[in-house]
This record gives C-alpha cells, sequence and structure tokens, in this order.
C-alpha cells in the first residue's frame, strides 16, 4: 500500500516542486481540471494590471508600438516554439483553436488542390471521438467548400492507418485525446500520411504543456493548441497556430485580415500576405488576454521538460495506482492508457454515476470535471500539483464512493 | 471669433459633462483617438482585477457557470443592442471584425445561393476606400469559393447606387469611413440594395458608440462592428456581430465551431446550429478582455445617445471651424464632410507634411492618428472630452503649422 507518507517522500524529492510557490491557488483545493483552465501564475495579475491601467490607460493609443502590442502574437508565438518542437518564426498567439484550426486546415486543402498529384483528392480523415470543435470545423469547411470534400471518421486510432490511404488531402487529429487522455503516435501517423500523399494537422490542446513535443522532428505540416490549459494562459487565452518555415510561402487560408498583410499600414486595397508566420494573423487581437500568456510561456522557459514529463507520469501512475487500490469493488473503468508511450497528462475514469460523483468531489475540494458519458477527468499538471494532493484527491473519492456520498439523481447542467 | 472662453461656457452648460470622472486619463494629454482606440472607464481596472484574481485565480473552472463566462457573448451583446437600433437575442460580443464580417458575408452569400432568385449572382460591392480588412476579408471568401465571386469596388459612395444592380449578391460598408469620416445613408443604400435584390452587411466599427444607430429600423440584413473605439471596450476588445432574427434559422457560415452548436456540452460529433443568435459564436472566447467590455456598455446605458450626437456634432464643428479660423493658410484640405448628416464623430484633415505634424501634436500631448495618404484624424468621443480640450488642441495644431515646429523629414514607422 501506498501512503500519504510516501507521497510526501516523493514531494520532498520533487525537483519541480518550487514551481507550486509561483501559483495563486486558493486553500482547501487539490486542482485537477488544469487540463480544462490552467491555474493562476501569481504574476499575471500584475501583469493584467500593467496592461489595463499602464498601457491601456496612461499610454493609451502609444501603447500599439510602445508596449509592443502589435508583436505580440509574434513574440509569444517564439515563446511557445521550443515547447512544441518548432523554430523561432514559425508560431503565433491568435484567435482561438477553432479558428486556427480553420486556417490550417484550409491551407492543407488548398495546397493539396493546388498539387497536380493530389489536386483529385477529397477526404479529410479525423477521429470521431476528437474534440467536438475540431469535427465541426472541418465539416463546415467541408461543406463550404463547393468540390465535395467528406470526412471520414474513425471510431478507434487503431484503425487511423486504415482509413489515411491514398484518397486522402488532409489528416487531423489531436495529439492528445480530451476524455481518454490517450497519445497517439505523432511520428508514426505523420509518416504514414505523407507516405500516403496526405497533410497532417495536428491538435495539441490537450500537449502543449503537458509533455514534450516535437512537430519538426516528426516532420509535422500544420498545428495549433491552445494556451489556457497547462500553458496557464488564463480563461479563453488566444491560441495559437504553427507554420514551419518549408511550408509558409505555400500557406494561405480565407481569413485573410489586415494583421496577415504584408505591410499592414499602407492600407492597400489589396490582400498581399506577409511573407512569414504573420500570414496566419487575421483580425485586431484581445491584448489584455493576450498579454498574460506570456506570463505562463515565461515560467516554462524556466522548465526542464523532460522533467516535467517524468513528474507527469509519475503522477498519473500514482493516482491510477491508488484508485484501483482504494476504491476497488467500485464500477469504475479506466479510459486511459496504462502505457506510459500512449498517455497524455491526465486520467480519466467512468463510473455510472460519473456526474453526481464529480460534483460531490468538487463539492469537497477536489476539482476535476466531467464528460459525457459518465467520463471523470483528472488532470495532472506537475508545475502545481503534489504527490500529496494525489493521494488526498483519491482519499475523497475513496470515502465518496464508499459511503456512496454523491447525489445519485444530479442532473447535469452546463459545464465545460 | 470663438475664444477658450466660450469653449469653456459651453462646458459648462455640457449635460454629458460629468461621465468624464469616470475616465482614467493620463494628464496634460488631450486624446483624440478615441474612435482608434478608447479611453479606459476608470472601472475597468477593477473588472480586470475580479476576473483575474477572483474569477480566475480562486473560483477557477467553475467559473465557467458561477461567473457565467459562458454567457457573456450574448450577454454584452444584449447590451450593446439598443445603441445600435438592435433587439435582445440579435448580438453577441466575440471573435475580431474581420472574422465576424467572414461569418456575416458568408452567410450571406450563402442564403443569396439558396434563393433561386438570386442563385446566379455573384458580385459583392464595396468602397475601394474601405477599412482594408474589410476588402481583404471579401477576396478571401471570394477567392475560396469555387463559385467565381467576384468584388466590385467603386472608388465614391456616388457610384454605390449605380453599382449595386441586380446582379449583385451582398453589399459590404463601413457606415463611417475610417479616412474621411463620412457617413453613409443606411436606411437609402439597405432599401437600394433591396430593391435590387441584394443582402446587405454594415460594418459599424466607427459608429457603434459614436452615433445613434437604427439596423432595424433601416431593415438591414447583418452588421458587425468593434468595442474598443466608442465603445472603450479595451484594447483590441473581442467584436460584435448583429444577426436578425428574421435571418436567424438560415444564418450558416463555415466557421461552425462548438460554442455555435445547439447544444455544446452534448460533445455530440454533428454539428448542429444554436437555434439563436449563439450560431454565430465559434471558438472559447478570451474572458479578460471580453468581461472588460461591459464596463463601457453599462457607462452607454447610461448615455442619451441622442445628446451624444449632439455633442458630437457641436464639437467636430468646433473643430473644423476653429482650425479654419486659427490655421489659415495652412497646406490643410478638410477630408471631412461639412453637412452634419453625412459626418461621423471624427474629422480628417490632409496636409502634405501630415505624418510630421501629427508625430509634433503627440509630442505635445495633442493625440490624434495618421493614415496614409497625408491624413491627420481627431476623433470625438463625447463622453470624456470637452470643449476646451477642443480649442487646446487647435490652439497646439495652429501653433506647430504657424511655427513649422514639426520634422518635415520624419519617416513613417508602423503606427496604428
Amino acid at each position: 500500500m501506498t501512503t500519504r507518507d510516501d507521497c510526501l517522500a516523493l514531494d520532498r524529492a520533487d525537483e519541480l516542486a518550487h514551481f507550486k510557490q509561483e501559483f495563486a491557488l486558493p486553500a482547501g483545493i487539490v486542482y485537477l481540471d488544469g487540463n480544462s483552465l490552467g491555474a493562476r501564475p501569481k504574476a499575471a495579475l500584475q501583469r493584467a494590471r500593467q496592461v489595463v491601467e499602464q498601457e491601456w490607460g496612461e499610454d493609451l493609443i502609444r501603447s500599439w508600438n510602445k508596449a509592443g502590442w502589435f508583436e505580440l502574437p509574434g513574440r509569444l508565438g517564439d515563446k511557445l516554439a521550443p515547447l512544441i518542437g518548432a523554430q523561432p518564426g514559425e508560431v503565433v498567439v491568435t484567435d482561438t483553436t477553432s479558428v486556427n484550426l480553420f486556417k490550417a486546415l484550409a491551407a492543407a486543402l488548398r495546397m493539396q488542390a493546388e498539387n497536380p498529384a493530389t489536386a483529385q483528392r477529397r477526404v479529410i480523415v479525423s477521429e470521431r471521438s476528437n474534440f467536438p470543435t475540431d469535427v465541426y470545423i472541418a465539416q463546415g469547411l467541408a461543406q463550404w467548400l463547393d468540390s465535395g470534400y467528406t470526412l471520414r471518421l474513425v471510431d478507434a486510432p487503431e484503425e487511423l492507418p486504415q482509413a489515411i490511404d491514398a484518397s486522402v488531402a488532409a489528416v487531423m487529429l489531436t495529439h492528445v485525446n480530451y476524455r481518454s487522455g490517450r497519445l497517439l503516435d505523432m511520428p508514426g501517423l505523420t509518416a504514414h500520411a505523407h507516405a500516403q500523399g496526405a497533410l497532417i494537422v495536428w491538435d495539441l490542446a490537450h500537449s502543449a504543456g503537458a509533455l514534450p513535443v516535437e512537430l519538426e522532428q516528426a516532420n509535422a505540416d500544420f498545428a495549433v493548441g491552445c494556451t489556457y490549459k497547462y500553458l496557464n494562459g488564463g480563461p479563453g487565452a488566444p491560441a495559437f497556430i504553427w507554420v514551419p518555415k518549408r511550408h509558409q510561402a505555400r500557406f494561405g487560408h480565407p481569413l485573410s485580415g489586415w494583421w496577415g498583410h504584408a505591410n499592414p499600414f499602407a492600407m492597400s486595397s489589396e490582400f498581399a500576405p506577409h511573407p512569414g508566420i504573420a500570414r496566419a494573423l487575421c483580425g485586431t487581437q484581445p491584448i489584455t488576454s493576450l498579454a498574460m500568456v506570456e506570463v505562463g510561456l515565461d515560467m516554462y522557459a524556466r522548465t526542464d521538460m523532460a522533467a516535467l514529463r517524468r513528474k507527469s507520469l509519475v503522477m498519473t501512475d500514482l493516482f491510477i495506482g491508488l484508485v484501483e487500490e482504494r476504491c476497488a469493488g467500485q464500477p469504475l473503468t479506466l479510459d486511459t492508457p496504462r502505457e506510459h508511450g500512449l498517455r497524455g497528462s491526465h486520467v480519466s475514469f467512468t463510473h455510472p454515476q460519473g456526474y453526481a460523483v464529480m460534483q460531490a468531489l468538487i463539492g469537497r475540494g477536489v476539482i476535476g470535471d466531467y464528460r459525457e458519458p459518465g467520463i471523470m477527468r483528472f488532470g495532472f499538471t506537475p508545475l502545481y500539483l503534489s504527490y500529496a494532493d494525489v493521494w488526498d484527491a483519491v482519499d475523497t473519492l475513496a470515502d465518496i464512493l464508499q459511503r456512496q456520498a454523491y447525489d445519485a439523481g444530479a442532473t447535469r447542467s452546463a459545464v465545460t
């Protein structure tokens, strides 16, 4: 049996433990939902204050230059790049994941349509269990292009190699599944897609900041992701898009707004795309939300991602092991792979009363979240969670389940 | 001759003067760029602090429900609606003006394509002098739809009636021109477009909060606009989109992200649009920037828009008159119509050394902005400007021009 003292011993040896003090975590809470909304770095408040009070209030319009507002998407992109295995000048932080996915997928389809070898391809491959917005965006794009694109959704990752055949124009996959926490084989699937002549777009929503990502090494084509989960950018903080240098000259998308122009202040009436990554921009960005993203990225600049991954895997192993020890006999099903190579940084268990149990957990200060059907998700963010937190969370879960201390009739309202 | 004392007398009689104390304006500055970035309401800092410290930091993921984050786009939309002559349930605050324009224009083209009477139409009409992003978005959309859409750009508003003929699918116009400040005839042009079987999209970037707008009364089809200018929402604050109830059931656009779904938390793999205005949403919104928009809207809820318009016109008349008195003989050309019915709430003068003169003005605390070619823009925001401010601005301009106290060789860097 693992004891709480064992966990405390792990905490004493934890090389990342010092980061916890940089976060403003409420007292009495074990926060296991950093995979949905990352906790607040203490410095974010000061940064917001600086933007609102000084940059907006005092410097007003001059801040576009003086405070570098106009350069923020690229400056933050350069800071984010090393976390996803990308180069400077290949990433911008901007818009939403949905909008960026639209740009990337549109660009991929256009590149294929302009290549005589692939011009006839009309299939987009994804997973049915992908995060809904990814699937909806692909549906929206396919429906609006008048050339008969269809979406081929597989029911399990094992079907992907067969589904990605020589009829496929583009593959769009989420690296870590939002429900199961399963990690896909980015290098393998990318190589397979390329062997079939397809381009591949990766959604890193649940992997950027959660584990080392190596886009360039995998030779991926495009990627998008969000900054408000593991990267602790703040609620709904702008997302990112990665376009490697080798694709930038051919990267075109229909959201050709003025921030993507080669010379936005010339105010020309003809759109001409910026030669570099700025062509992935569209309109004016929400500066206060955007500026806070930098605080989380600056913390990651001091983080050893290999150490973060080690801690993440020890934590998720610990959580799975403790739940299975302490909640034995309860109708819990592990949705997350046990194999490290297939695991992101969250763990999901299905329970017939998953919604009610999660509400009871939250009521007792253990905050995870719930996803249909019956799935309780627990996110493990190595920067601000301790091993004792993991022990305490399972202790609470075991108590709730053993005493059936949840409202079995609870019905679900809107929860994210 | 109008004297500064005359202006002070106007200030004493100004029924809107009390609003100025609600803004955090830096000392020694006359801020005539609220048409580009509105000044900061004092309460915005407290609102940002509440979102960052309490809602994000303390309540974490629970704020999606507890703080109503998920409902913010619609709640703010309902507060914005009366300012543009719209109904509750017809406006959401979300994304950027560029992205919203893409949605509205795409929806308009699709509606026309699905109507047998207009299905063959392939022309979009706009003005060459429209704000560049509007034109670029139309270019991007036209290029990506494979059905041969073309953009017909007129060189002067007088050409619009002729250009809007029975070949036109959609008209996309900005109500107040960003350079000249010229106000278009919304009811007349809307009626003309409809008589020709075209749909019309209005960009209210320079009119929402600047003057009374009556979308419903004009029977307009769609509108977009921004909240960071006259509405004082903060730098790059999210934009808005209006879809009247009569068009909502047919309003479809390709950016079908999960926030536009009828039941986003069912996590279905099939997109089904929300029955109401929420179908105009796409992805997760930047909450901190979004929340601050409410502060400006709450101030407008206490503003008599007819009084605001009266003050705006007196101020712009005063400015034009004083410039012509005090700068007589200088090579200044008024770009803004003298007729009230054709004027928004900013005034532009062209000067051969416009850029250098504007830099000199800014150096002396009179902040306007510059637009190519040679255009100095001065925005008049009745909520926080006094008539004495107008006098002081012209006094400074007259002094700079008379003494040629500007660097005639100044070259332009990025300025917004």
